[in-house]
């Protein structure tokens, strides 16, 4: 961080900000004072509530460069992913102090949230078709304004921006693309279009070579005969063989790379944005992390999503001895890849949030993180089970939305064998809207053959990882974000069947719950004596007709789903009783099918009465 | 087609090749007599049959030049949607009488079909990435193989394709991509990729004038001089500077373009494939239609897939006074883009399959063919809603999958208003397992917020069309690949309310129907004399709650859906009947969640117990 003490300068009190305007009449001084301040302010409060530390501390100068330069009140700003809006937060007049708590500003832009967010996302790469949408509205009405993209290098690669780039350049909406290149997507750099940045910068020192080079020449006669001959041929390439970079290539022009930290540098390129009626690309070069030592340092993205941290030493606040989900699955990940030399590993950039680091470390030869691509990876994937291997896809809940065709027509339809490890499935927490994984059982159910399983201890998760090389076909395993709380027995488990818990003497009423919460309700009923029989269902699909055969008789069947709305195992385990006739009653408690914002996990279960408390009074 | 009399060289029987090693044995000539036979013959079937024309007659002298070239035994070869496989077909012992006929050959490449088909799509796009796993299973075997993509320019502007580019060229494995670039993608061209490989066909003149420039440079002293500066001036460009197209520029060595309709010249460019350990790019011309003037001709893509028709004359077969339901949604989309002047139609490469051409001809300011790219649409259109624009989106079922995230994420999360207008919901008869719209009913229902309707008349298409610009949200309306038998009658409908077809004197049985299949059912019932209430359920989610409670005494509901899987209308009808505490008996009566392979469309039907006759033993 600068310690330098700039006198004279005033400073802006980031809380008393109402917008943007305010930024017209600072100096450059004076924005570099303000830079230094909100870099401050987002160090304070990710340390604080978590988030997005290091894209944010990239983006300071470039976010203040583009709202004074722009005028927010007519022109669109979008952020791709949203996770870099932190200081817009701030210059729009929302202080992060209440950053991801409940009731509290989000982590994301927010449509619901202030006049300044055009739109939202959590998702990544939709901001180019986004731009182009509302570019086209703007041109269909004749009015004028700006329409601005902001998207960094690790989500351009993404099929979806590609689309998007190439419906922009082939019509008439003028769109401005900033792209944010910092060398880093959230997991390692993945892709060759992000190499290609690297080879366009080399080519930025052309320019300044040219120029001398004239200079030279034109010193004799000669020098000046050859220098117009070259000219011509230099042209002839230009106009003929080559264009200089991969959007030029689509039509756009291209201005760049500029230094993102530099606001004066910025705004000189945004003024050339205007010299041409093309869609535009801001080629902008940041340092994530900037200002941060230890998420500058970072090169692993580390420092990507962060939890509550001392800033001294950048150590957790809070620890726990408990491990995460993730964590034992990527432990259980090592020990099958070394079982099995036909595993392959793949990760579509969330190796880091998934922890799979050390998976990609070891076995480097049969992983791959493919970069933002969900789409690539299933289809890819389905050609891997072809070609002889098993594919493992580790994906998040919410992310492989973006796959649901491709696993459905190109690994479940070509009977590939594979495993899904489904992380952060059910609520979310604090991310909110965009990033709830409560859906997915849902529609993995609506592909044919899809096996799909969620595990309540450490031994059932071990269990049902090797069960998914038993030639299944794809074979979905969805695990929460949480810790795991226990470790299991050993006990023999198989292929479609539940686990019974606990049994009733009365044979009246019965659970059929899943997850760990399964055990939790599972004491509270031991506690309060009350005579339930619970299965605990770790196959979600195929349902265990038996263990629903033996239940017939009952007067009240509860299905306990607390990671999943009603298309998980309600709907399947509903169908199914009445396919058997179930004449008994059937209470369904599961998320409701809706954007569930953010909130504690705890909150958002309570909320809709799924906390195991919650449901022991229908076993009264 | 050439008629020239060729003399001497011999015919191949097309129905008795097996593989296609007899290849290796014959001369050019024969060769090309061999792919003016193939394209007769690919004429005459596709004239009886139906299928694929323009697309197949393209590639007759390339799919021949690749399997002479190649080794098929061993080499893999995947072509992308797999709708220009004929000649591959015959090459490999599949002769094309039987093709698309229920227990005949497929329209498409098909692993179960034959060794040399060692991948199938249906869906577009996937062919990079599905070379890419071969390649990466080969070199971890260490085996030793070509695995060649065969990919058209319609294609690869589709995100999951640029995704499979991206990896394969910053990757290690190497693949052949041979771009088949005949201008021309299933709807007219779109997108600014395409228009980059027109640039690069004209870059191609360049080698030849390199060497005329070194030539006459050379023969005085000063002129090699010059000629060894502008060559080290041009060599900096190309290293610095410039590349000559995409492909380069991600990393790919570039081979091309080459005329597809020259075997030897195609040959002599795969020569070259060799030359490189890159991934390579084989930029190929073909004329779309070749040897059939009308296709060749056409530049709408009305010969893309074809009904059976006269050969001479190119008039289909059947002709029929009934209007398909893609036509009914046609005319009905021209006239509500009269009513509403905010309605946008969006449609991703199926202008012509979905009869809209004609509103993209007279509403080009407020409508968009953006290619094959169905996330695009969707994240554009959530943007153009909050633009102030209706959007419409015309697609067919299948391909909606691919947008499954973009209408979660950017369209209902967003509140956008907007109209899907779903074709070929429903079983799709001869297209087989890629194409069945049997899943979208269940696979929307898993999106908060989302109507999803289907009308049985012309009049409630409309009437559902109206209905959905009043503000409902993604409002889906499926209809059906069919001819639309009824116009309807006036009649009050209103939103969420399903429409009494008949109502039961005794009250005890009763049918929730869906889609035209409903009149049919009625009629029978009619006939039998059978006491039975029916109800048209045009809208399927919402379901109509108030006509469930007014069923809740009977003994038994039939929910009777030939157009979906279980989780559409049947998963959504028994949920709320359990919900009710119904206790009587539920029937479903849907499609089961499997890949349902090619058949007419009754035969699928019958074969899975769905005709209306076949439903009539539940009510009696």
């Amino acid at each position: 961080m600068s310690r330098k003490k700039v006198n004279k300068v005033k400073h802006v009190n980031l809380n008393e900000i109402k917008d943007p305007s305010f930024l017209k009449n600072l100096s450059y001084a004076e924005l570099n004072v303000l830079a230094d301040d909100i870099r401050k302010e987002i160090i304070r409060c990710t340390a604080k509530n978590g988030g997005h530390l290091s894209s944010n501390l990239g983006v300071v100068e470039l976010t203040i460069a583009i709202e004074h330069f722009f005028d927010l009140s007519k022109d669109k700003l979008i952020f791709d992913v949203g996770h870099q809006c932190y200081t817009h937060k701030i210059l729009t007049g929302r202080p992060l102090e209440t950053l991801r708590q409940t009731n509290g500003i989000s982590g994301f832009q927010k449509i619901d949230e202030s006049i300044y967010d055009c739109f939202d996302a959590g998702h990544s790469s939709t901001s180019i078709s986004v731009a182009n949408g509302f570019a086209i509205a703007r041109d269909l009405k004749g009015e004028n304004y700006n329409v601005i993209a902001l998207i960094g290098d690790g989500s351009i690669p993404s099929g979806l921006a590609f689309e998007g780039l190439n419906n922009i350049a082939s019509g008439k909406n003028k769109v401005v693309i900033i792209l944010n290149d910092n060398g880093m997507s959230i997991s390692k750099p993945v892709g060759a279009l992000s190499k290609s940045f690297g080879k366009i910068s080399t080519a930025a020192g052309y320019n300044r070579i040219k120029y001398g080079y004239r200079r030279a020449m034109f010193k004799t006669k000669v020098g000046k005969k050859i220098y117009n001959l070259t000219l011509r041929i230099k042209n002839w390439f230009k106009r003929h063989l080559t264009s200089p970079n991969i959007f030029t290539d689509l039509g756009f022009a291209y201005i760049g790379p500029v230094d993102g930290h530099d606001i004066r540098k910025l705004e000189k390129a945004f003024k050339r944005i205007g010299n041409t009626e093309k869609s535009v690309v801001v080629h902008v070069c940041t340092t994530k992390g900037k200002g941060y030592e230890l998420a500058e340092n970072d090169n692993t993205g580390s420092w990507h999503g962060v939890a509550p941290f001392k800033i001294q030493d950048g150590v957790p606040l809070k620890s726990s001895n408990h491990i995460s989900w993730s964590k034992v699955f990527a432990d259980l990940s090592l020990k099958e890849m070394k079982k099995h030399p036909d595993a392959f590993l793949i990760s579509p950039a969330t190796t880091v949030g998934a922890e799979m680091e050390e998976v990609l470390k070891q076995f480097p030869e049969r992983s791959l993180d493919v970069g933002i691509a969900e789409e690539h990876a299933a289809t890819l994937s389905g050609a891997l089970s072809r070609g002889g291997y098993h594919p493992i896809i580790s994906i998040y809940s919410t992310f492989m939305q973006r796959a649901y065709d491709e696993i459905s027509h190109d690994m479940s339809r070509t009977k590939a064998n594979a495993t899904l490890l489904i992380d952060r499935a059910g609520l979310v927490g604090r991310d909110g809207e965009t990033h709830q994984g409560i859906y997915d059982a849902a529609f993995l159910s609506t592909i044919p053959d899809v096996v799909i399983t969620m595990p309540s201890t450490r031994k059932e998760a071990e269990y049902l990882y090797n069960e998914s090389f038993n030639n299944h076909g794809v074979f979905a395993i969805r695990y929460p974000r949480a810790t795991c709380l226990m470790e299991g027995k050993e006990q023999q488990l198989s292929f479609g069947k539940w686990v019974k818990v606990r049994e009733s003497k009365a044979k009246k009423v019965a659970v059929i719950s899943v997850g760990h919460l399964t055990h939790e309700l599972n004491q509270l009923v031991e506690e309060k004596h009350l005579d339930c029989t619970i299965y605990n269902a770790i196959f979600i699909n195929p349902v265990d007709e038996d263990a629903l055969k033996s239940l017939l008789s009952y007067d009240k069947i509860v299905i306990y789903d607390a990671y999943s709305t009603q298309g998980g195992l309600v709907s399947l385990v509903t169908l199914k009783l009445s396919q058997l006739k179930f004449k008994g009653l059937i209470s369904a408690r599961c998320v409701p099918n809706v954007f569930v914002k953010q909130a504690t996990i705890t909150e958002q279960l309570e909320s809709f009465g799924l906390l195991p408390r919650q449901i022991l009074e229908e076993l009264k």
